[in-house]
């Protein structure tokens, strides 16, 4: 067996704490270049994750990230109960035309990496999506193009599109809107970008759900918000505690249809409450519908937006889980008080919207196939969810409760304390699954453990055998830190 | 003849200057909103823009800029020589299958209205794209559409468009960068928004060619910059104005190969300068290229990415004029050292670009139709470049001087200083022709009069055509301040 590779071999350079580049990345960047280099040779030991944390003086969660993403990428290999090794020759998943020098520097992307292995959140049934008509919708769209269609378009979209959008939205999610409230955005992350920019003076308070989603986080962050964490119960977000904050809260971010990520639906009662807060403090309300289209428990709950009378409320949503994320086209529905500034900053972000996608998008809901779409991924995500939950059931009795399963594509599940949820997704990474660790969501002190396992992208089998390796992990972590410790030195990634 | 409807029934809301609503806009959404209410009645004739100004407090420009779009929207119509009235029917510029109340609530685009009208600005001749042959690309990527190319993708971009996007650079534009420095955005708004994102902390100095890009202005200004102007001569950016700000400056943003607006390239030396002055400061450059695939003068000029051996040039460009607008793609060439929070960056504005369009688009790189559609445009822009200065020489001769046509787009053009060309270009818009004035280029207190014409969206006969009314209209209005003061209560937008 070889000597361990030492960490001042590893990590020549100092960690910058003060960085703009984050910890996990620098220590993935010093890896990787160590390989890459020669310093570190093809089949040496990396030493362990708690080694080299308490070597850099930094916490083991970055550390752990960086090993994760090594073995994801090929440079690392593990080989349960002895250690991490630096492996031959780097391998990476994606395949096709890629440059290799592009792909070796392919970042860590924060929506998470994984492709569309088994338990990936946020991904629809890419493999049942009916490709061949959208094929010819596109090639049509493309067709059609025009000189009056090339040039530099509406900043806010095409006319065709945001009347259609309009339509879907009022028909199915109950929202008051006409055409000439909706923006036509590149996806729901610029449309958070778009309500920070507009809504979000420097230093102002942001009440965000705790646990909540961290896109929305980074949006609001990225516009010097000051993020405030107020707890969400079974009923939503707890007005009490956003009420304690007083006046000083500019906006509140719910995700009231499918609470992200713990998944409940927000009552009307506390609808009522939250709409009435916002009138009381001349705030606003950030509404994220980004997976409403799907509900399996209970009759299908309407926008909040539709029961504000007070035009308080900003509606956001996505194509990302309808149709699928690489169209990256998304849309606001903004509150008349609201329309020119959104404009601004919509355009300021990137002009317009590319037309051919929005052409075809267009036609795609126009002509129907949008709702037989919903209606025919309705069946097949039933099957995919019960698929999973009753691998759950018989794979994972008492290692993993199921928390909620009412709606969208990820069932939100809660581990024992004694585990931690990113030990878990590290392990599973290395089985090639892919979850969300759900203390990854909390902004405050005390976060729970659990997974958030998503059930869109797989099929009924894949779910299956995947809930089977899920439980061998956690059979194998034996679900208290005493175990999980005294196996940490034998293990890679511990 | 009718009364004239008096401001206080057009403008019953006071003009807010706190607001972030422009001043132009509010004007613009008080007078539609009094047509629409119907406070101001179909043929009413409408107040000067001198009168209104006067009686808002406010200057001419934003009514100008109101009246001009409420003109071009149809809201208005001029009488030369009588006046401007509401129009019986309100009409649209827009055909297709607009929903009517979002086209009337279309805003005003800030990178100009005019659609495709002669003499817009950054408008390539999209009456010769191939567009069947791109239909065809297009297609056949959509039908290559699998679940990994579905999911989430690569914020940097497609590996192989990155590639190919690295290839056209090395070889066409002398850029030094391998695929691994390249990051694909939706156009370069964006672009400048990411380099604005990381570079530019809050109140940091950012130098500005002046005149220069307003677009750029925005971006930098939104992430809270302070723009500071540099006088540009003929050979480019007059570096010891930058250096007398000292070390406070942290990026300069300069358009080397064809200055926007005024149309010179930055002399060899005068680069080397830039590139000295960055590494004594420790600053920044960021090199727009937004329309360097064209010149017409002497021979092509290299990227200045390409001079400097220091790392401290960010290289932006689009494919909105090479290819089309509505595309909205385009590449950041990042320096090593910046590359990781700019990959944040990217991932934070809208995740990852689109991923149809950029496999259409690597395709038509990778097979050579990109470099022959830019061969035969050179030709294309050759003939239409000729056509507009003959038109200008027989019909504008003593009214307006041709300062610089060597390359991209556009001409840029100098007026006598008595006439302001924002008034002819409002007068030109309601002959259905758009140009840019000048003035609104600088930052600084002492603009130059002048007109930026494009060349690149029409035929060599709509050129001609537009310059004999052109110099109808500059004749008009005499060129002198006199005279366009004395027919000032006569026409409607004067």
């Amino acid at each position: 067996m070889r000597v361990v590779a030492s960490p001042e071999l590893l990590m020549p350079a100092v960690i910058d704490r003060q960085s703009d580049v984050p910890l996990h990345r620098q220590v993935y960047v010093a890896l990787r270049s160590a390989i890459l280099d020669g310093r570190l040779l093809p089949g040496a030991r990396v030493p362990s994750t708690r080694w080299l944390a308490s070597d850099l003086g930094i916490s083991r969660f970055p550390v752990l990230s960086a090993y994760e993403q090594l073995l994801h990428e090929g440079y690392f290999e593990g080989r349960v109960g002895s250690g991490t090794y630096v492996r031959a020759a780097p391998t990476t998943h994606n395949a096709g035309t890629a440059d290799a020098t592009a792909q070796e520097l392919r970042p860590r992307r924060w929506l998470g990496e994984g492709g569309t292995r088994p338990f990936r959140t946020s991904l629809p049934a890419l493999d049942r999506f009916p490709t061949s008509l959208w094929a010819r919708l596109v090639g049509q769209s493309a067709r059609k193009l025009t000189a009056e269609r090339m040039t530099y378009g509406d900043p806010c979209g095409l006319a065709a599109l945001r009347a259609a959008i309009a339509e879907r939205l009022r028909v199915a999610r109950g929202v008051r809107c006409t055409a000439d409230q909706v923006l036509v955005v590149p996806g729901s992350q610029a449309a958070l970008r778009l309500c920070a920019a507009v809504l979000v003076e420097r230093s102002a308070r942001v009440a965000m759900e705790e646990p909540g989603y961290i896109g929305a986080r980074a949006a609001f962050e990225a516009h010097g918000a000051q993020v405030v964490p107020v707890p969400v119960d079974d009923d939503g977000l707890e007005v009490g505690a956003l009420e304690a904050f007083g006046s000083g809260v500019r906006a509140a971010y719910v995700t009231p249809s499918h609470q992200y990520p713990l998944g409940s639906s927000m009552s009307a009662t506390r609808r009522l409450d939250v709409i009435r807060w916002a009138a009381r403090h001349d705030a606003w309300i950030l509404e994220d519908d980004y997976d409403s289209d799907f509900r399996y428990v209970s009759r299908p709950v309407g926008a909040m937006q539709g029961m504000d009378r007070t035009g308080r409320v900003v509606y956001l949503g996505t194509f990302s889980k309808s149709i699928f994320p690489a169209l990256r086209l998304g849309f606001v529905v903004v509150p008349h008080a609201l329309w020119e500034p959104f404009v601004a900053a919509r355009e300021a972000l990137d002009i317009f919207p590319p037309v051919v996608a929005q052409m075809a998008l267009a036609t795609f809901l126009e002509e129907g196939h949008f709702a037989r779409h919903i209606r025919r991924m309705h069946g097949v995500y039933v099957r995919r969810r019960s698929a999973l939950l009753e691998g759950l059931r018989r794979e994972c009795a008492g290692l993993l409760t199921v928390h909620n399963a009412d709606a969208g594509l990820h069932v939100s599940t809660f581990l024992a304390d004694s585990l931690e949820d990113r030990d878990v997704v590290a392990r599973m990474a290395r089985m090639d699954l892919v979850a969300s660790p759900l203390s990854s969501c909390y902004a405050g002190p005390h976060p729970r453990s659990g997974l958030l396992l998503g059930f869109g992208g797989s099929d009924e089998t894949e779910l299956l055998t995947a809930a089977r390796t899920l439980g061998a992990i956690l059979r194998g972590m034996g679900g208290s830190n005493h175990r999980a410790q005294a196996r940490g030195g034998q293990t890679g990634v511990s």
